[in-house]
């Protein structure tokens, strides 16, 4: 075990982003960690997660759920080990996932999302992944919203970010043609040669229309949509009768400053004469059923042979840096950043 | 019988509209009439549906089935009584609905659409509203898109036009707060008044926020939009989690011309947020279950002990005066041309 310090590194919001989020809207500082309560159990973190759900907790819009305020330390799931407890159901030595901050130890009573990682599926920092928010976003928002079957065209923006790589996983899994839709050619080809897609497209192509005609010539049956904005308007003229489109992200719009409204042509037309069905979702509806995306996940990599990509940033202060990188779309598999007692690569 | 003429009166397209559809896009014709080959029977049409898709059969842009070209009779539902026939499926004397343009006498082998009126339903003009095209429209848009459960609440766009009041009543049976969105003060009150509407809002309202808000205190569950437009942004702010919006119309969009792109705030992240289901609806889709419709309908109207009211104009050459009138929203029901060979009040 461990010996606790007397105060915890933490990364606190010090402004709230007119814009695009910054690293200067974050500073890192020490807070004091007071004794356990009955019941509480402490967690020295050694891997945080960013993900896209932070721009909306950092924006004063409505919003599914509370967001965050100046002075806060930043929200984030994290992996841990327990180090000290009081609790009866958490013992020192397990590995924990839980909603526990920007921080290096965590005081919680078991109240913040937590469960005990099963080491048996792969290394922890799988449980922020593929058997966590990702997986279980990715699972249950093509399965139950985009209903896809067999010999259908399913694609997906965002395609090598964390979710976009698990839905064309599970996709393929179950005998679609997968697109990829991406940022970059390097990432083009990562999704089509490294990560199994049928085909890709780079939607900063001048082409784009032409490149996502030719990655789907039966048309797109499924649009897992992560990115929202112009691009959604063009994977529209691709979409077939009676096509599902799952509205799960807006990575597009994540650096629009909330009095900009985000405008485009209407969908209307489409979704008419096409009878579309265009749905929202949040993984965190599905969270009770969360064990079986991660059974048909394990499966699925056992079968491939190998886990997802990962993109790993060093270090707690680079936390920050680790959520505006993944915001701007450089990683390539699930963004992570490792601040355990000591580095792995 | 009568005696058949050797022409008929016909509406006939002149041009397409650029902008709003105005009566100089029609003329009056004569168009003569051959003899009745075997298996074909002559119908003298005594009613004629104007109907919003008419909009997008008079645009050159893609939809979902072919529009009509400079020249042709335009398309449209209607109803008559056999008056000759070469066939035996229809006898002399049969009323009849089909798809069998603006005209008064109709050759046809019964592939238009057609189907022998059942008499003891009402009125045989009830064939082209209440138990044809508007009730197929409003049962299975309601009922299996948008899925309304007791005690929830459901808005309806169009209100107090074929579809919308009859969406109101089905809403009303199944035991849901109705709410009619509508064009003015005078169709408030006969939405509230007449049509049993548990509310109704003036969509010119300067205050239509504050109008809905008031008409929808537990705000919105289910949205039955016929119009599109700003008023859909402004019900979005109202609509609850896990709503249902099912995109029916866009009578809002029907004069715009077709290189004027519909641009409005983007609804993805009202539609994530609130976990909406957003789906386009095509009555024809249902066609084969129209049955299940009718018999709901004629119970609804049973228990109700009145027809659903009709706008009635009279003279086929008065029809694209209806259309236009219809597509203005002045109508309140379902709005026919009468051009039987006598006249009816």
């Amino acid at each position: 075990m461990l010996v606790p310090p007397e105060a915890s590194r933490c990364i606190v919001v010090t402004s709230l982003p007119c814009g695009p989020i910054n690293e200067a809207n974050f500073n890192l500082e020490m807070r004091a960690l007071r004794p356990l309560e009955p019941g509480e159990f402490l967690v020295r973190l050694h891997w945080l997660s960013v993900d896209p759900f932070m721009v909306s907790r950092l924006r004063a819009e409505a919003n599914y759920t509370a967001g965050v305020s100046v002075g806060d330390v930043m929200q984030a799931y994290g992996v841990g080990r327990v180090e000290a407890t009081n609790s009866p159901q958490y013992a020192n030595g397990d590995f924990v996932t839980g909603f526990f901050g920007m921080r290096e130890w965590a005081i919680d009573n078991g109240e913040s999302q937590v469960r005990r990682i099963d080491p048996a599926l792969g290394p922890v920092q799988t449980a922020l992944g593929v058997f966590g928010l990702a997986g279980i976003t990715a699972y249950f928002g093509l399965m139950e919203v985009g209903a896809p079957k067999r010999g259908e065209t399913v694609a997906v923006s965002a395609g090598v970010g964390s979710v976009g790589l698990l839905v064309g996983k599970i996709a393929a899994f179950h005998g679609c043609r997968t697109v990829a839709i991406v940022g970059s050619d390097e990432k083009v080809a990562a999704a089509v040669t490294t990560l199994g897609f049928d085909a890709a497209v780079n939607r900063r192509s001048a082409r784009l229309d032409l490149d996502l005609a030719q990655a789907c010539p039966d048309g797109v049956d499924v649009y897992f949509d992560n990115a929202g904005g112009d691009l959604y308007d063009s994977v529209l003229q691709y979409m077939n009768v009676g096509g599902r489109i799952i509205v799960c992200g807006r990575v597009a719009s994540a650096h629009l400053p909330e009095t900009k409204l985000d405008v485009g042509p209407r969908d209307a037309n489409a979704i008419l004469v096409k009878r579309l069905r265009k749905q929202g979702f949040l993984a965190t509806d599905y969270a009770c059923r969360a064990p079986e995306a991660i059974a048909t996940l394990a499966e699925i990599i056992r079968e491939g042979g190998t886990l997802p990509p990962e993109d790993v940033v060093d270090g707690i202060d680079q936390a920050p840096r680790a959520l505006v990188r993944m915001l701007r779309g450089d990683n390539i598999g699930k963004q992570l950043v490792y601040i355990g007692p000591e580095k792995v690569t």
